[in-house]
C-alpha cells in the first residue's frame, strides 16, 4: 500500500459510491419490471437483479473497506494498519461471473437440458477462471501473477469459444426480434470481460505505485458496471422483446382503438 | 481464544461476507419466485427464503462478532476482550434447522394431517438435536464436546431413519418429473447435515489452535450454504416442476402457434 494524494484517494473513492448506486439502481430496475415479462423470461430477470444485487452489497463494502485502509496525514492520504480488502472484489465474481452466465441462458429459453447442461458447464469454468485469478492478485511477485492469471485465461478462453461455437447455434435460432440483441448480450459479456485481464495485467508489467492503485480499482469498478447493469439492461431488453413476440402470436394482440 | 495471523482472519472474514451475500441473494432469489410457482408450492418458498433471511441476518451478525473479537497488533490479530459469540450459530439453526424439513415436506404437498405430523416430529427432534449440540460447543473440556455430540446424535440418526423409512415412501408417490429432485433434496439434507458433526468433532480430535478455528468457522459457513441456500434451490426447482405439471393437465398448456 502506498501513499496517495487527496486527488487520487478521492477519485477512488467516488468510483466505488459510483458503483453502489449504479448496481443499486440497476437491481431494482431488474425487479420492478419482472411483471412485465411473460413467465419464461421472469427466472432471468431475477437472476439478472441478483448479480447487481450482490455486487451492490460488495460495493458498500469495499467502500467501507476503503475509508478504514488509510488515513489523512499532512494533506496526503497513508495507509492505516487495516489493508484494504480487495477479496471482496473476488468473493463477488465467485458468485456473480457465473450467474451472468446463467441470466444469457435463461432469458435464450433453450430446452430443459440444454438449460441445465450449458449453464452448469460454463457456470464452473466462470468459477475456475475467478479462482485462478486470486492467488496472483494477491501476490507481491510478479512472477505469480503472471503464472495464476496466464492459468485464469484457460477457462476464459474456453468460455469465449463456447459462447461463439455452441451458443453461437443456439443464438442463430432465436426469434429474429431479439437476435440481434441476444448477439449483442454475447459480445458485451465478451469485451467486458477482455478489460479484466487487462486491469488485472497492468500490475505485472510494470505499472506500480499509487497509478496503478488508480488504474486497477477505479478500472475494476467500470468493467463491473459495464458487465453486470450494462449486460443487464440488455437482458431486460431481449425478455421484454420476446415477451412483446408471444402476445402477438395468433393476431391476438390487443390494439387500442383507433 | 488464539492469536491469528492475518491471513487466517481475513479467510474467516472474508467466509462471514461470503455467507452473508449468499443467503441474502438465495432468500430474494426464492421470495421473487413465489409469484411463479402454483399456490400449494408457495407456502414452501415462503419458508425457503425465511431460512436463508435467518440464516443471512446471523451471518451479518457474526461478522460483525468476528470484528469486535480481535484486533491487529503488529501484524497479527490478538483476542479482544469481546468473545466471538458463537452462540449466534446455534440461536440460528433453533429456527431454521426444524424450518428445513418443514420446507422438504411442504413442497411434497401430503395430505394436511400427514403434513402436520411429520413437520411436528421431525420439527421437534431436529430442534433437540441443535439444543443438545450447544453445551458441548461452548464447553472447554473433550469430555462434555464428546457426551453432548453424541447425545446430539440420537435425534439426527432418528431423522435420517425418518427421512428414507417413512417419508421414503412419500417420495416414491411424488409426480414422476419431480421425484428425482425430491430424492436429491432429501439426500442432500442428509449429507450437508453429515458435514456438522465432522466440523464438531474436529474439535474434540485434537485439532486445536488457530488452525481448528479456521476449519470450524470455514467449515461451517460452507455447510450452512450448502444446506440452505443450495437445499433451497432444489425446493424451487420441485415447486416449479410440479407447477409445469400442473400447467399442463389436460393438454391446456398454452403454446404459441406456428
Amino acid at each position: 500500500m502506498e501513499t496517495l494524494s487527496i486527488g487520487q484517494y478521492d477519485l477512488i473513492y467516488n468510483a466505488f459510491s459510483f458503483g453502489f448506486a449504479t448496481l443499486a439502481a440497476a437491481t431494482l430496475f431488474f425487479w420492478l419490471g419482472i411483471g412485465q415479462v411473460k413467465s419464461q423470461y421472469k427466472t432471468a430477470l431475477v437472476v439478472t437483479g441478483l448479480v447487481t444485487f450482490i455486487a451492490a452489497y460488495h460495493y458498500w463494502r469495499i467502500g467501507q473497506s476503503w475509508s478504514d485502509a488509510y488515513t489523512l496525514v499532512d494533506g496526503v492520504h497513508v495507509p492505516t494498519e487495516m489493508a484494504f480488502n480487495s477479496a471482496y472484489r473476488y468473493v463477488d465474481w465467485l458468485l456473480t461471473v457465473p450467474l451472468l452466465l446463467v441470466e444469457l441462458i435463461l432469458v435464450m429459453s433453450l430446452s430443459r437440458s440444454e438449460t441445465v447442461s450449458r449453464a452448469t458447464s460454463l457456470g464452473l469454468a466462470a468459477l475456475l477462471m475467478v479462482a485462478l485469478g486470486y492467488p496472483g492478485e494477491v501476490s507481491d511477485s510478479n512472477n505469480t501473477r503472471w503464472i495464476f492469471g496466464l492459468l485464469s485465461m484457460v477457462p476464459f478462453l474456453w468460455i469465449v469459444y463456447q459462447l461463439y461455437a455452441g451458443l453461437g447455434r443456439a443464438i442463430e435460432s432465436q426469434p429474429e426480434s431479439a437476435r440481434g440483441l441476444v448477439r449483442l448480450a454475447r459480445n458485451v459479456t465478451v469485451g467486458s470481460w477482455c478489460f479484466y485481464p487487462v486491469v488485472y495485467f497492468a500490475g505485472a508489467v510494470g505499472l506500480e505505485g499509487a497509478t496503478a492503485t488508480v488504474v486497477v480499482e477505479v478500472g475494476y469498478t467500470i468493467a463491473d458496471i459495464i458487465a453486470k447493469a450494462g449486460f443487464g439492461v440488455l437482458i431486460f431488453l431481449i425478455a421484454m422483446r420476446k415477451s412483446e413476440d408471444l402476445a402477438n402470436v395468433g393476431g391476438a394482440k390487443v390494439v387500442p382503438a383507433e
